[in-house]
């Protein structure tokens, strides 16, 4: 791949459907894309501004595009820059419960005539290359097809990270509502982080797809709408869950202060029986430490050994009462 | 029944609204919804993605829609795939308090000729079946008239879940504010996912039955939309009622809270009422214990009765205080 | 009446706004509508479905919107099937403050010729009936005046119900905050569910009138628009009174929650304060109990008066300072 | 002013932007308004049923809207009844924090020949009055203008009050972020109330004065348009506040409960530390106060100074500690 | 610049993009627009009454937006005023976190032939002149380009500051969850406060850009569209951020209630643990203080220092069993 600068991952032109064998440069790519019959997918990795504004030169890109391209952290979009849509999509990856979520970005450029991807973060697309390509009857119907699967696997992604989520709440509830004295609030205010950050990259793009599914753009035949409304059912197949999660978590905060509060009442009780039980020694000891000169008890014989068998069966009456009321 | 496979577990042909007598193998069954005036009722359940697929190629069924047809989970919708609609069900059951919400799954492809009724889960629709076929005035409308039919059905059950629901949350309510000292926070915060469960099975269906109610669909005859309108009108009953459901569980959590602090309030008193009682002997004790040369009444020959009777005075007459004030 | 059925208790033409002599059996009552000039007015209670059944018959009502009439329990809707309007609307009483909310429905099928209206529970219609028989100038157009005079009759209802909510709002925000020591979360909590239930009355008949307020029914002549839009008004005015409710009772139910864990705090401190005063002749009369030979206080004369006054004096030093900061 | 009713402030005729000297019985005005060129302003106050019958008559007014003008309680709105613009507005005054929100109620029916504001409670119109009148220029347009002044003037009065409520509601955060122990949960209670009253006088009018500005009504000529999207401009800088009002307000109750929590925190952790403190002379004490034969210290010749300085010691140390980590 | 008056910052002449030298009075501002060809940019900071009373005679603006002028405290938006656009944004800084955040006010009248830009508090627009002024291919379509350019820079403000807040946040969140005792309920709720002012900065621009760029404006040339749309698309961002923002506070503040609650139980805990310790010797040493004349154990030879080995072992045992299960 000597001819691709180092920013480009892939860059090939398909006719009918087919890959054309071969690499391409720059150049020959943009000839292909005006030539007819074929259509160009470029696939870009952060670019800097530079190495942009040469593909920009060569597929007559929007000033304003070229800049989101370059930059990150755009918002899920789509805009209609002459006749080449930019639609900009987040990938996200929540590979374990430690790490959080990651957040990638795809902006893609697409045209008659070309697709244009850029990637910022992750978000690996030589996987949806190689589906898309086992499919040339698909592939015959232009660039609009390569966005299709890609934005499907992209919201796959986010079925799968909700789907994640899913299991982290499930074992937060298990936490909350478990005996062990464990208070997850630090977790659950992580995953409603975690929720926030799916949800700002699903809500904007519902719309977007909605757009695109509704035929308003030329760039994407009709034949594909059917396609577009399916990526978004499943768009809002996430949301929905998302929607869920953010009330679950909500609820999941206060009912974990409600434990919190509970157990702390538990070992109040408990607490306060034992100093209970610890006070009659204390308070019968203190009855024969006085001085009197008449106290009878203190000449008995087994007076002391009454007393302390006294004292042994009070703590005990108590501390059998207290477990009955379940205190201790 | 030897003639149709595993998943199928009816196929019957309508004309004029009654059905044919004898059963059908699939390829006789396609023949006859292409053949004029009588439509097919297919059965399904939980197909494989090959047993599906002959079913697909025989009725001319959308790639996509057969997709979805074998992987359960979809989100409540309707679709229009060419002339076939696609129908999206979730179909809900609440045994008993202990086992929380069961969710199965209906997909139903409608057309003028045929329906399709694909099921993952619960939700058995020979009942349904039943009905239908004792009113051929309105099977001869065609397959519409099912559809009506099982929706009128399932959205039956979501009242009836509903009402369990209903049920569960007044147990809930007494329990919160019950004398006795228990903490429902885990029964609110399961009846929340129960209510979510629920909430997101009915709302996006809410959406899909007043499309088909519109008359906005071929397959679906106009003489039928007022039977739609009267499903949605259900559909938003049971909405309200989620809705309302949502509130009062969240304003349970909240007064579960503070009931929880009352009591808790409560134990603190009472417990402090006995140290306070407990640790009257101590003192007077104490200072009976002390070792000075003059203490005249230790000398005294009823001292100690005295001070005895003291300290049980002074006791009772805090308990009676206490007791007073509500402490204990 | 003898002609009348149980369940009928009213059944009368009205010609030129005035009400013709005599009753009238079904069958006449039928024959009257479908002659011209007048309308029929005919009040229906809790009817079963073979009585109802006759009705429906009489004046052609539709399946579905008999169906309604016999099961309770519908929401508050306007409905077209054919010529006829069903206007479901839900009464609402409140006698006081110990039962709660009573609630009925009133289902009523308007057309050019006749009203019939079949009451569930409470919600007395004859008041109605006479307020309505003195005003011949507005009764002449027709059936949709009887609506009208119904609808306002109901919602004037709903307005005394949020004005009895309203006063135990007040009463309740007043324990929240008196000094005694009261929860009144339960009463917060039952106040919540009431104004849900006037919610759930209100909101979707708003919609419902608004529609009729509009005119985009033949049933009811333009020359009504402005009494709906009247009654839409009033509707209106329940409305933000009742989301009013919701946002107070939620933060009184908060306001509650602190001021329960206030006064959980001054009663701590309370109780610590006695607890520190009562350490006090425990801990000097322990030492004095102290046993080693050369303790000189022991043996002065007025050893014992002095420790008893001494202690007295920290005593009730300790009371002032408590009593100074707030505590006691 | 001897032939005006008590009920009638003031009554005058306007012609080409200038006021006709002399005051006018009832019957002249309605015959000024009725002739070519100028209009009529009558100011009228908590008028009677009897006294307005008499106005509605000569003016003309709809029967509802007479009802409306009488019943003072009516919500924001405007209505069309007829040519003649029925609009309501609520009037607010916050004169101290003590007191709480005033609501006067203003009724004004315009039309192109008069303008009849009726007032119900505060909101004295002579200040608009005495303006208007220094606007021969604007007064030429017709009595639109006398409603632009007065709902400018209405609008004024809410900026004033909202910004009075911003006063109240900074001084309560600096209370629930004071280092004294204030709770002031029922001044945020009380600041919510008042809240929603602004809200609900302000709410109302916004979509009304809205549709004033959008030029729906004849009465209203469209040179005003913009002074009228003045007002509802003013207005939604209320509503935004109205908004950022409610907001910090249950942020500010949730804020206060923390800080409760963390004072009774505080307090707890003050008192168990003198608990600690107190707790030594007794355990000391104790253990010299047994009675074995043999306890060597007791004999000793400072034994009972040795202990008492220890105890002090110990006493001193834990009090050290106790300050350095913040419970003292 | 002595032509200028003090209010006065800058005034320039555009022709074809180029600003043409030499500084103009308001006059020949006045008449430069007046005549073909090129367009003035004129920058005014809080202007008198007086001051700018003469601009707008010179410029033939509206009497009310002249009022909005003067007095600052406006609502973003947009108006159009014959075809004059006024548009009013509120500028943001945040140099840092003790200071919170700083608002100030453009007012920005846009025509075909000049933009006055009116600034109030902080905001300076020096900058955006420069840069503008190096695009002359861009300054050659107009005012409306300027506009862009104020709005472009006034949104880039609002990122930054966003920036900072979501530092201040994750600041926020750590001190929350850190093993130290604070309580940043405080912080949170001037967040809080900093969000909801940045809030209402924000959104209601939101709308008025959006007006702006669906080329409503005759003011605002359609080649500029996609930059206002540019603008809109950051201006989302923003308000996506802030939203997440009030949620994550929301979710602070009752996460920071749990941790103060969980606190507040270990200390709680960890005193009673230490009481229960400090128990033992005063309840055994008060056993052996009793008077009884038959005690064996005060005989023994070795019995004084048996108990005080024994309290020791009882106390390092319970001081062990508190460790192992957390409580101190």
């Amino acid at each position: 791949m000597a001819i691709l600068g180092g920013m480009i991952v892939d860059c090939a032109v398909y006719e009918h459907g087919k890959r054309r064998a071969g690499d391409l440069s720059l150049g020959q790519a943009g000839a292909a894309c005006r030539s007819d019959g074929g259509f160009v997918w470029l696939g870009v990795v952060e670019p800097s501004a530079e190495e942009f504004e040469s593909i920009a030169r060569e597929f007559g890109l929007h000033e304003l595009a070229v800049e989101d391209a370059i930059k990150a952290h755009q918002r899920p979009k789509v805009e209609l820059f002459g006749d080449t849509l930019l639609v900009v999509v987040k990938t996200v990856t929540h590979p374990d419960a430690d790490h959080g979520i990651g957040v990638g970005e795809l902006l893609l450029f697409v045209n008659r005539d070309f697709i244009i991807t850029v990637r910022h973060g992750e978000g690996e697309l030589s996987s949806v290359r190689e589906r898309v390509e086992r499919r040339p009857d698909l592939l015959a119907h232009g660039p609009g097809v390569v966005l299709y699967a890609i934005l499907d696997h992209v919201v796959d992604g986010y079925g799968d990270v909700a789907q994640t989520i899913d299991g982290e709440i499930q074992a937060v509830e298990r936490e909350v509502f478990s005996a062990e004295r464990t208070n997850p609030a630090e977790q659950i205010y992580k995953l409603e982080r975690e929720v926030l950050d799916l949800y700002r990259a699903v809500a904007p793009l519902l719309e977007a797809v909605d757009e695109i599914g509704e035929g308003r753009f030329e760039a994407i035949p009709d034949e594909l709408d059917d396609y577009f409304r399916d990526v978004h059912d499943h768009l809002q197949r996430v949301t929905g869950r998302v929607n869920a999660f953010r009330e679950l978590l909500s609820s999941a905060l206060q009912a974990n202060l409600t434990q919190v509060s509970v157990r702390q009442n538990e070992d109040m009780r408990k607490i306060s029986a034992w100093v209970a039980i610890a006070a009659v020694p204390t308070m019968v000891a203190g009855i024969y430490g006085m001085n009197f000169d008449h106290m009878p008890e203190l000449h008995w014989r087994y007076g002391y050994f009454t007393v302390l068998s006294l004292i042994a069966a009070i703590c005990l009456a108590l501390y059998w009462r207290f477990k009955r009321v379940g205190w201790l």
